[in-house]
Protein backbone atom coordinates (compact mmCIF):
# COMPACT_ATOMS: atom_id res chain seq x y z
CA UNK A 1 0.00 0.00 0.00
CA UNK A 2 3.15 2.22 -0.05
CA UNK A 3 2.56 3.78 -3.06
CA UNK A 4 -1.56 4.19 -2.38
CA UNK A 5 -2.36 8.01 -2.39
CA UNK A 6 -6.01 7.60 -0.94
CA UNK A 7 -8.99 5.60 -1.36
CA UNK A 8 -8.99 2.96 -3.68
CA UNK A 9 -11.89 3.04 -5.48
CA UNK A 10 -11.46 -0.56 -7.10
CA UNK A 11 -12.73 -1.66 -4.42
CA UNK A 12 -16.49 -2.10 -3.08
CA UNK A 13 -17.78 -1.64 -6.70
CA UNK A 14 -15.99 2.04 -6.44
CA UNK A 15 -18.48 2.86 -4.02
CA UNK A 16 -16.70 3.45 -0.38
CA UNK A 17 -18.18 4.22 2.75
CA UNK A 18 -17.59 7.52 4.18
CA UNK A 19 -17.93 7.99 8.10
CA UNK A 20 -18.61 12.10 8.90
CA UNK A 21 -17.46 12.76 12.54
CA UNK A 22 -17.73 16.49 13.94
CA UNK A 23 -14.08 18.02 14.63
CA UNK A 24 -14.55 19.09 17.65
CA UNK A 25 -17.08 17.37 19.72
CA UNK A 26 -16.07 13.63 17.59
CA UNK A 27 -19.76 12.80 17.44
CA UNK A 28 -20.31 10.40 14.32
CA UNK A 29 -22.26 12.49 12.28
CA UNK A 30 -23.40 10.29 8.98
CA UNK A 31 -22.55 7.49 7.45
CA UNK A 32 -22.81 8.25 3.66
CA UNK A 33 -21.22 6.68 0.07
CA UNK A 34 -18.30 8.31 -2.29
CA UNK A 35 -17.32 7.39 -5.57
CA UNK A 36 -14.07 8.76 -6.98
CA UNK A 37 -15.79 11.47 -8.54
CA UNK A 38 -17.59 12.58 -5.05
CA UNK A 39 -14.18 12.31 -3.73
CA UNK A 40 -12.40 14.09 -6.02
CA UNK A 41 -14.74 17.05 -5.63
CA UNK A 42 -14.86 17.03 -1.83
CA UNK A 43 -10.53 17.59 -1.69
CA UNK A 44 -10.91 20.26 -4.06
CA UNK A 45 -13.39 22.04 -2.57
CA UNK A 46 -13.20 21.44 1.54
CA UNK A 47 -16.86 20.37 1.31
CA UNK A 48 -18.37 16.90 1.74
CA UNK A 49 -20.06 15.69 -1.35
CA UNK A 50 -21.18 12.23 -1.25
CA UNK A 51 -22.67 9.88 -4.03
CA UNK A 52 -26.37 9.16 -3.20
CA UNK A 53 -27.21 5.91 -4.23
CA UNK A 54 -31.33 6.51 -4.11
CA UNK A 55 -30.59 9.40 -6.30
CA UNK A 56 -27.83 7.75 -8.49
CA UNK A 57 -25.97 11.34 -8.55
CA UNK A 58 -23.46 13.13 -6.50
CA UNK A 59 -25.33 14.39 -3.77
CA UNK A 60 -23.58 17.92 -2.36
CA UNK A 61 -24.16 18.04 1.27
CA UNK A 62 -26.14 21.06 2.09
CA UNK A 63 -27.07 21.82 -1.67
CA UNK A 64 -30.42 22.49 -0.42
CA UNK A 65 -30.71 22.55 3.32
CA UNK A 66 -27.95 24.73 3.27
CA UNK A 67 -26.61 22.35 6.11
CA UNK A 68 -22.96 21.81 4.60
CA UNK A 69 -20.20 19.90 5.86
CA UNK A 70 -16.81 21.63 5.82
CA UNK A 71 -13.58 19.37 5.77
CA UNK A 72 -11.14 19.84 7.80
CA UNK A 73 -9.42 16.10 7.51
CA UNK A 74 -9.80 13.10 5.68
CA UNK A 75 -8.61 9.65 7.03
CA UNK A 76 -8.91 6.42 5.42
CA UNK A 77 -8.78 2.73 6.56
CA UNK A 78 -5.71 0.30 6.43
CA UNK A 79 -7.62 -0.97 3.28
CA UNK A 80 -8.31 1.98 2.15
CA UNK A 81 -11.50 1.13 1.51
CA UNK A 82 -13.33 3.22 4.44
CA UNK A 83 -13.28 7.03 4.12
CA UNK A 84 -13.30 9.16 7.67
CA UNK A 85 -14.13 13.36 7.50
CA UNK A 86 -13.26 14.90 10.37
CA UNK A 87 -16.09 18.05 9.59
CA UNK A 88 -17.59 21.12 10.98
CA UNK A 89 -21.30 20.89 10.47
CA UNK A 90 -23.53 22.97 9.81
CA UNK A 91 -27.16 22.91 11.78
CA UNK A 92 -27.94 19.63 11.24
CA UNK A 93 -26.39 16.35 9.93
CA UNK A 94 -29.71 14.50 9.72
CA UNK A 95 -32.71 15.17 7.65
CA UNK A 96 -34.79 14.98 10.58
CA UNK A 97 -33.04 17.91 12.33
CA UNK A 98 -30.68 16.13 14.50
CA UNK A 99 -27.22 17.33 14.44
CA UNK A 100 -26.34 13.22 14.14
CA UNK A 101 -27.93 10.61 12.25
CA UNK A 102 -27.50 8.68 14.83
CA UNK A 103 -30.16 10.16 17.33
CA UNK A 104 -31.55 6.64 18.24
CA UNK A 105 -29.84 4.30 20.67
CA UNK A 106 -30.45 0.56 20.93
CA UNK A 107 -31.31 -0.71 24.22
CA UNK A 108 -33.48 -3.89 25.37
CA UNK A 109 -34.87 -4.46 22.01
CA UNK A 110 -36.36 -0.83 21.21
CA UNK A 111 -35.19 2.29 20.08
CA UNK A 112 -35.16 5.12 22.23
CA UNK A 113 -34.25 8.51 21.04
CA UNK A 114 -30.82 9.85 23.13
CA UNK A 115 -30.54 13.27 21.21
CA UNK A 116 -32.26 16.39 21.04
CA UNK A 117 -33.74 17.69 17.81
CA UNK A 118 -32.29 20.93 16.52
CA UNK A 119 -34.31 21.60 13.87
CA UNK A 120 -38.07 20.65 12.77
CA UNK A 121 -37.78 18.35 9.96
CA UNK A 122 -40.57 20.42 7.87
CA UNK A 123 -38.16 23.20 7.85
CA UNK A 124 -35.55 21.21 5.69
CA UNK A 125 -36.58 21.56 2.57
CA UNK A 126 -34.44 18.73 1.37
CA UNK A 127 -35.25 15.50 2.60
CA UNK A 128 -31.81 14.27 2.45
CA UNK A 129 -31.19 10.72 2.56
CA UNK A 130 -27.99 8.99 3.67
CA UNK A 131 -28.81 6.25 1.24
CA UNK B 1 -39.74 4.06 11.64
CA UNK B 2 -41.92 3.83 15.06
CA UNK B 3 -41.95 0.33 15.09
CA UNK B 4 -38.49 -0.36 14.45
CA UNK B 5 -36.75 -1.85 17.12
CA UNK B 6 -33.07 -1.64 15.51
CA UNK B 7 -31.11 -2.06 12.61
CA UNK B 8 -33.14 -2.86 9.03
CA UNK B 9 -31.48 -6.09 7.85
CA UNK B 10 -33.91 -6.32 4.95
CA UNK B 11 -32.12 -3.14 3.83
CA UNK B 12 -28.44 -3.13 1.95
CA UNK B 13 -28.77 -6.99 1.22
CA UNK B 14 -28.74 -7.59 4.66
CA UNK B 15 -25.25 -6.63 5.10
CA UNK B 16 -25.07 -3.14 6.87
CA UNK B 17 -21.82 -0.76 8.04
CA UNK B 18 -20.86 -0.59 11.77
CA UNK B 19 -18.74 1.67 12.92
CA UNK B 20 -16.88 1.13 16.30
CA UNK B 21 -15.63 4.42 17.99
CA UNK B 22 -14.03 4.13 21.31
CA UNK B 23 -16.54 4.91 23.97
CA UNK B 24 -13.60 6.70 26.09
CA UNK B 25 -11.67 9.04 23.49
CA UNK B 26 -14.66 8.93 20.53
CA UNK B 27 -12.10 7.33 18.05
CA UNK B 28 -13.56 6.34 15.47
CA UNK B 29 -11.62 2.90 15.38
CA UNK B 30 -13.05 0.88 12.24
CA UNK B 31 -15.88 -0.11 10.32
CA UNK B 32 -16.65 -3.47 9.52
CA UNK B 33 -20.30 -4.99 8.36
CA UNK B 34 -23.05 -6.94 10.49
CA UNK B 35 -25.54 -9.45 9.23
CA UNK B 36 -28.32 -10.27 11.73
CA UNK B 37 -26.75 -12.87 13.04
CA UNK B 38 -23.38 -10.68 13.59
CA UNK B 39 -25.84 -8.43 15.11
CA UNK B 40 -27.79 -10.67 17.22
CA UNK B 41 -24.24 -12.26 19.12
CA UNK B 42 -23.15 -8.84 19.57
CA UNK B 43 -26.54 -7.97 21.47
CA UNK B 44 -26.23 -10.90 23.14
CA UNK B 45 -22.77 -11.17 24.26
CA UNK B 46 -21.59 -7.59 24.70
CA UNK B 47 -19.14 -8.38 22.38
CA UNK B 48 -18.65 -7.24 18.72
CA UNK B 49 -19.19 -9.45 16.22
CA UNK B 50 -19.06 -8.99 12.78
CA UNK B 51 -19.68 -10.69 9.29
CA UNK B 52 -16.22 -11.24 7.33
CA UNK B 53 -16.89 -10.65 3.95
CA UNK B 54 -13.71 -11.84 2.20
CA UNK B 55 -14.12 -14.99 5.05
CA UNK B 56 -17.80 -14.93 4.52
CA UNK B 57 -18.30 -16.29 8.20
CA UNK B 58 -18.95 -14.41 11.53
CA UNK B 59 -15.67 -12.79 12.62
CA UNK B 60 -15.53 -12.21 16.59
CA UNK B 61 -13.62 -9.50 16.96
CA UNK B 62 -10.32 -10.66 18.83
CA UNK B 63 -11.21 -13.92 18.41
CA UNK B 64 -7.45 -14.98 17.56
CA UNK B 65 -5.77 -11.68 18.24
CA UNK B 66 -7.09 -10.83 21.83
CA UNK B 67 -8.26 -7.41 21.08
CA UNK B 68 -11.72 -7.76 21.46
CA UNK B 69 -14.10 -5.20 21.41
CA UNK B 70 -17.26 -5.00 24.63
CA UNK B 71 -20.08 -3.26 23.44
CA UNK B 72 -20.98 0.12 25.76
CA UNK B 73 -24.23 1.26 23.74
CA UNK B 74 -25.61 0.51 20.05
CA UNK B 75 -26.61 3.07 17.84
CA UNK B 76 -28.59 3.13 14.71
CA UNK B 77 -28.82 6.12 12.08
CA UNK B 78 -31.98 7.94 10.36
CA UNK B 79 -32.43 4.46 8.00
CA UNK B 80 -31.69 2.01 10.52
CA UNK B 81 -29.30 0.64 7.91
CA UNK B 82 -26.00 1.76 9.46
CA UNK B 83 -24.83 0.78 13.19
CA UNK B 84 -22.38 2.38 15.11
CA UNK B 85 -21.23 1.02 18.55
CA UNK B 86 -19.60 2.85 21.29
CA UNK B 87 -16.79 0.12 22.54
CA UNK B 88 -14.30 -0.69 24.95
CA UNK B 89 -11.04 -1.63 22.91
CA UNK B 90 -9.01 -4.29 24.32
CA UNK B 91 -5.46 -3.19 22.09
CA UNK B 92 -5.52 -1.85 18.92
CA UNK B 93 -8.58 -2.53 16.53
CA UNK B 94 -6.43 -2.82 13.53
CA UNK B 95 -4.37 -5.68 11.86
CA UNK B 96 -2.05 -3.57 11.60
CA UNK B 97 -1.16 -2.58 15.61
CA UNK B 98 -2.50 0.54 15.51
CA UNK B 99 -5.34 1.39 18.04
CA UNK B 100 -7.26 2.61 14.60
CA UNK B 101 -7.51 1.79 11.22
CA UNK B 102 -7.86 5.54 10.18
CA UNK B 103 -4.29 5.83 11.07
CA UNK B 104 -2.99 7.41 7.52
CA UNK B 105 -4.36 10.90 6.46
CA UNK B 106 -4.74 12.46 3.30
CA UNK B 107 -2.49 15.22 3.12
CA UNK B 108 -1.93 17.06 -0.48
CA UNK B 109 -2.26 13.32 -2.54
CA UNK B 110 -0.49 11.68 -0.25
CA UNK B 111 -1.08 9.26 2.98
CA UNK B 112 0.89 10.06 5.87
CA UNK B 113 0.58 8.09 8.99
CA UNK B 114 -0.88 10.27 12.42
CA UNK B 115 -1.29 7.56 14.48
CA UNK B 116 1.40 5.85 16.86
CA UNK B 117 1.62 1.91 16.74
CA UNK B 118 0.94 -0.04 19.66
CA UNK B 119 1.23 -3.48 18.66
CA UNK B 120 4.01 -5.24 15.86
CA UNK B 121 1.73 -6.44 13.08
CA UNK B 122 4.04 -9.42 13.21
CA UNK B 123 2.85 -10.09 16.63
CA UNK B 124 -0.96 -10.64 15.61
CA UNK B 125 -0.95 -14.07 14.48
CA UNK B 126 -4.61 -13.63 12.92
CA UNK B 127 -4.30 -10.96 10.36
CA UNK B 128 -7.40 -9.93 10.87
CA UNK B 129 -9.38 -7.77 8.07
CA UNK B 130 -11.90 -5.20 8.18
CA UNK B 131 -13.55 -6.61 4.72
Amino acid sequence: MSDMTGPDFSRNGGLLPAVAQDASTREVLMLAYMNEEAYAETVRTGRAVYYSRSRQRLWRKGEESGHQQQVQAIFVDCDADTILLLVEQVGAACHEGYKSCFFRQVVDGALVVTATQLKDPREIYNQESSS
